[in-house]
This record gives C-alpha cells, sequence and structure tokens, in this order.
C-alpha cells in the first residue's frame, strides 16, 4: 500500500525538533528570515496627525461652502514643511500652505490640495473647493498605536516588513536562526567537479543541487565530499553529519547490495523506508540519526530535487516556525495536450505561459526522472492524480507555482 | 491624461543601460545568478549506457517467453556496482546482477528488475517476467550530447540548473553582475534608526525598504542617509551616487515648496514627471542623472514599494537579462466582497486563502496608502480595472503572486 504525500508530509512534520533559541540579526540583513519573537509598536504611527498632499491646512467649516464660482479666500498664515511642526493654533479664516508629511497645524482638521486652490490677492489663498473635516489628513496613530502588538513571531521578513520595523526603529531584528543542513552524497561513481571522469564514473550533482536547495529554503547548506560504498566510510560520515540541523543523504536508500546507508541508519538511529504515492521518487526513506532527523533522498537528480520540495522544504520552514511554507497552487489550463498517465500522482515539471492573455501550463515532454534537462526553464509542478488522463489542451489540472524560490 | 502602467515600463525599458561584462562565480555562489553565456556540454550525459534499476541485466531475447508459471534460468556471472563497470561482453543464457547506476556490460540489452526476479539453483537467477530491448537501460547521451548548447544566457540559475552545471564540471559559472542600485531619500523630516525622534520627524523607513526590495530583485543596495531638503545637499548626494548603476530617490517629487529633487535632475540629468493610471502610486518621476537611470518613487512607503515593484524590479531584472522578470498573474475569485471602486488602476494589497479545496484572494481592508501594516502577511497584489466595482465574493480578479519574492 504506498503511503500519499500528505500522509509522508504529516509524519515529517509530526518529527519536527523544537526552535533553536532566537538571535538577533541587523534590520539591514534581515530579509527573508523569520521573526521569532512579537514586535510592539514603541509609539503612535504616524507620530503626529500630518498632511497626505500638498495643500492647504484649513478649518474645513471655513471652506465649506466654497467652489469655483464662489471661492472662499483665506489669508496666509505661513508654510509648513516636513519636519517643521508650528506650534499657534490656526485661527478662523486662516490657512497655511502645507507639505505632504508635513505636521497639522494645532486647530486645522483639513487639508486642501494645492490643485483645488488658487492664489489670491494680498497673500491670501483661494479655495475652490469644499473639503470634509479630516480630509486629506492622516491621523496620530493611525497605523499602529502605542503598545500595540504589529507583528507575529513566525512572519517571514519581506521587504514591506523590513520597512515596518525601520518605522518602528528596531535596529537588531529577533530571528530564528537558519537550520544547519548536512549534505552526504554516497557511491563508489560520484566524481566532484573538477577531478577527471573515469568509465563508469558520475559527476556528483546531487550535492550541488541539495545545497543549492537549502538554500533557497532559507537554510544553510553543510556539504560533505561524495562517500564510497564502504560501511564503515559511510557510518563515519553520517556520525559527523550528525552534528548538523537536518541530515540528507542522496542515494544508497534502493534495494541494491551496496546499499550501506539503510545498515548504518539502522545501528545509528531510525529509518522507515517510504514508497509514497508519487512520481518521481517514489522511495523516500525518514528517519532519525543520533537524534536528527534524517532524510534518503533518490541518487536520482530529477527525484531528489522534488522530494526535496515536497519533505525537506516543509521541514525547514517550520523549524523557523514559517507556517506559510505552502507554494501557491493554482488550476491552470494546460497549454497542449498531456497524454501521460501514471498509476501514482505525477508531479510534471512544467512552465508557465501566457497566451491569448491568459496563463496556462505547458509541461516539459520528457518526464524520464533521469532527464536533468527537463528542468531548464521550469516554472512549476503539475500535478496530475493517480490513473488519470490523457488531458487535452484547456482542461484545469492544479499547478505548485515555484518559479522566484525554487 | 494619465500614461498606462505598460505604457510607462516600456519606456523604462526603452532605456535600459547595456550590459556589463560578465562576471565568474563559484558554482556554490551561483543560485539566483543569472546566467551570462551559453553552456555546452563537454561530453554525454550520461556518459555510458547505465541500469535505471537494481536488477540483472540480460539479453532480452533470453527472457523474452518468461513469466512467473515458467521463468527462464540465467547464469550468474557476478555483480556490477556503480562505478565498477565490466569489461567482458555478456554471454546468451547469462545475466549480471546490476545496480541502479551501474554501467551496462557489453551486449547486454535490458535489465529486469530484482523485484521480478527469484534465485534459481546452482547460482542462477530466475526471470519470472519478460522485458522489452532496451528495457530500465538509460542510454549514454540520452540527456545530453557531446557539444549541446544545454543553456543559454539570461537563465535564472535555480537548484536543478545548479545540479546541471555540476553534472557538467562547471566550477566557475560566467554571469551577470548585480546592479549596484544607489537609494537616496530626502527629507527634513527624516531621522535614522537609532536617532532619537523630535516633533514633526518620522524615522526613515523607505532606505531600509527599498534596500531590501532592491536584494530581494537580485540588485546590490547602497543606501545613502537621508539628505535634507536643501539644494546644495541633495545636488552633491546625487552626484555621488551616480556612479551607481541606477540611482533611485524617494520623496520629494511631488508639487511641494521644498521638492528640491526636480530641480537637481533636471541640472545634472533629464526628468520626466508621470502621472500613471494606478493607486498607489500615481506620481513616478523617471529620468537620468549623469547619464545613469534615476527613479524618484513617491515618499509614501507604500506606494515607493509598489512603484519599484512595476517599475524599478523590471529595470534590474532586464539590465541582467532576465526576460522572465513578470510575476505570474493568475484569475482567482474573491474570498470577501472588496466594494472599493477607484478611477485608477488599483494594486490592492492581498493575502492568497485556501478554502474548500480552492485559491481565493483576500484583499486587505485597509488599502489607505499611508497605512504600512496593511503590508503584514502580503503575498499578492490584485489588479482592479479602473472604474469598476464593487465586486462581490466568487468574482475573479487578476492577482499578481508576490509570495517568495517580495
Amino acid at each position: 500500500m504506498l503511503m500519499t504525500v500528505e500522509e509522508a508530509q504529516s509524519r515529517i512534520l509530526s518529527r519536527i525538533p523544537p526552535p533553536s533559541p532566537q538571535e538577533l540579526t541587523p534590520l539591514m540583513s534581515a530579509l527573508g528570515r523569520v521573526l521569532a519573537a512579537p514586535v510592539y509598536s514603541g509609539e503612535d504611527i504616524p507620530g503626529f496627525t500630518n498632511s497626505s498632499m500638498d495643500g492647504y491646512a484649513v478649518h474645513s467649516a471655513d471652506v465649506a461652502h466654497a467652489c469655483g464660482d464662489s471661492p472662499a479666500a483665506l489669508t496666509v498664515r505661513g508654510t509648513i514643511a516636513a519636519g517643521h511642526p508650528v506650534s499657534q493654533p490656526l485661527s478662523r479664516g486662516e490657512a497655511y500652505k502645507i507639505m505632504t508629511g508635513a505636521p497639522l497645524p494645532p486647530a486645522a482638521d483639513a487639508v486642501i490640495q494645492v490643485e483645488w486652490t488658487a492664489p489670491g490677492e494680498h497673500g491670501q489663498v483661494l479655495a475652490l473647493s469644499a473639503v470634509r473635516p479630516g480630509q486629506n489628513v492622516r491621523l496620530a496613530g493611525q497605523d499602529m498605536q502605542k503598545g500595540q502588538r504589529v507583528l507575529e513571531p513566525g512572519l517571514v521578513i519581506s521587504p514591506p516588513i523590513v520597512g515596518i520595523l525601520a518605522t518602528l526603529g528596531i535596529e537588531q531584528v529577533p530571528v530564528f536562526p537558519r537550520p544547519r543542513v548536512a549534505i552526504v552524497s554516497t557511491g563508489d561513481e560520484l566524481v566532484s567537479a573538477g577531478e577527471p571522469l573515469r568509465p563508469g564514473q558520475i559527476r556528483n550533482s546531487n550535492s550541488y543541487a541539495l545545497a543549492a536547495a537549502v538554500q533557497a529554503a532559507g537554510a544553510d547548506p553543510w556539504v560533505f565530499p561524495p562517500v564510497a560504498d564502504v560501511k564503515t566510510a559511510i557510518a563515519e560520515r553520517f556520525a559527523e553529519a550528525a552534528s548538523a540541523d537536518i541530515v540528507l543523504s542522496s542515494g544508497g536508500v534502493s534495494v541494491g547490495d551496496f546499499d550501506w546507508v539503510k545498515e548504518v541508519l539502522q545501528e545509528q538511529g531510525t529509518l522507515d523506508l517510504w514508497r509514497v504515492n508519487m512520481k518521481p521518487g517514489k522511495p523516500v526513506a525518514f528517519g532519525s540519526i543520533h537524534g536528527r532527523p534524517f532524510f534518503g533522498l533518490p541518487g536520482n537528480p530529477v527525484s531528489a530535487l522534488v522530494t526535496f520540495e515536497l519533505f525537506v522544504r516543509p521541514m525547514i520552514r517550520e523549524m523557523m516556525q514559517d507556517r506559510l511554507w505552502a507554494r501557491p497552487t493554482v488550476s491552470l489550463p494546460l497549454h497542449e495536450d498531456f497524454s501521460e498517465v501514471q498509476d501514482r500522482r505525477h508531479y510534471v515539471r512544467s512552465r508557465l505561459v501566457e497566451d491569448a492573455g491568459r496563463l496556462w501550463v505547458s509541461p516539459y515532454s520528457r518526464q524520464d526522472s533521469a532527464v536533468q534537462t527537463s528542468w531548464i526553464g521550469a516554472e512549476a509542478l503539475m500535478v496530475v492524480p493517480p490513473d488519470t488522463g490523457p488531458y487535452a489542451r484547456g482542461e484545469h489540472l492544479p499547478v505548485m507555482i515555484l518559479r522566484s524560490g525554487f
């Protein structure tokens, strides 16, 4: 009986290690980190009632009947620039010229924008329109109130959040540490970049691709050189890797004679071999090593990245208390027929295409999981339910959008 | 007459400076960079025909009629592990035990997976099923051929692309330099984080938020301290900032008396003030300073980030030759009624909500562009055409998805 992807995810997420103690990071380095503590406002924001327009601060009652044919003439007391408050209250029949963001003078209750005024005689200004009380005015505290809990832990720090933190004067931001993720690839056939290839050997690509996926998920990769298919070597490497927060291995968990990973894991921790109802990447191993979560990903490069996306990334994000780790999944029409029918849920590498004013999903034609080049430009995984299809152009399927992240 | 967003974008993109010369970056630092040169394969990938399963390498003709009731018995010549090729051809009636990724022995043309075999007598193996020629075999060069142009310049380097580069043995990756973006905020009212607030002053948040947005767009921010509303100070600061690739200023381009930015720009370069048919962010200034592209963004924090997203980010991405900078825009149903009607195209800060198995767009209720807190958790901008609405729950509107990027 195959396990569903959702069941595998929930089993994995039930074994998340407790969060690490928070650390402080300078505001300028906080982008993309996850907030670790609530943030309160120490003051009202804005801190003072101010103008949202360039114009004239007025008593709205003075211009209540003003219009182009019958303007209201007001005496201009002076000019208030941003950063330069005045303390004298505005008298009836008077106006201050005022700039955007400048503090409203005491007693004024509205701003008439400059476009609705004209110069009058004797230094007066003519209001050509009425304004409501409060019009073009931002009240002190309308965005945040002193003492208000503004930001919650678990929030991913985006540029607007950086702006809010700066507005609150927070220079050191409490964030969750990035989990450290050890990456161990096993296999006699693996050769590191820069070394010559001998017959039967291939270059180690999974360590690099997984390191990049770990980075993209917001964690710190810790890459070990590939280890040969020798039990003692694997045991030693894994013992060292277990000082990380999460241990990933790729390769070595299928049914081959030379797969020592399982044996080592059973001695140093625990290991479940799961057959998950998905393609690519059916065999996924999950367990623990010296108490750390352990993932045994398929050796196949495409399967390794898809299983990383579905199982490892959620754990990394949840360890940092980010609850919104799920990719946006939307229903999109197929741009071409898709005829492949699989007996497992199929995560189909796809592009997004804009055509005739709509967004479409365009699956790559070569879905063989050994074909790395079908990832070029892939921005999405189309999710095809098992034993369904073929699908025709225009039919809708759910699509996980990976663009700018994976 | 207001300019459309698309017209403003195309005017901006018609003035992109020529690309900077490429630079080399180590593969482990290449994530998110943009490839600057085509990448060719120096060899066939895979480099040798190999098994995609753990099983037995056979002559498919030897097992053409095998089934559970009438298995084919084959003599096992030995075992081939990944990384350990054999040179002797497989004779008829024989099999090699073979591991996933191991090179196929000469003359074998298929692999029967281990699950479809049983141990026989005298060290033989019983094939319980027929296999087609080529079954469970990956042919040399099936992914990439020697000399093939595999990757194109302009490609954003994602984890799968890192994997392909590693497979090709590329340790130093040619990428476009990150543009350097100078950020100058102007205003007497601005106070840097850590300094005390005096009456009428506000903290400088735009410099920080824009720096984060520049980083998220893949460029390098260069932040200047805020400059007072004094013409000579502004002129000096801008002259210095013009050694960057792009210059951003925030504040100082509206119609206020104290807006020296326009004047300085007209002396040191060129400046067009555009009224763009959008909300927030109608007034946008675009020009050049000492030959560098200049953007004058609104001082309002929300407007500054929305105009950055629509105008500055495209230029940054295009300068790096990334042609796929547009955010995925999908049509989503409203999760709640949305009653605000605007006379300009409205970019509405919104969340994505999963409910009843569908993805919905949920606009924040406070769209006042002075309300920074309406960005908290915002993952999308819903695009409402001018003079339309109100919209009811369930109606569809286009939604730009910002999650994991903005």
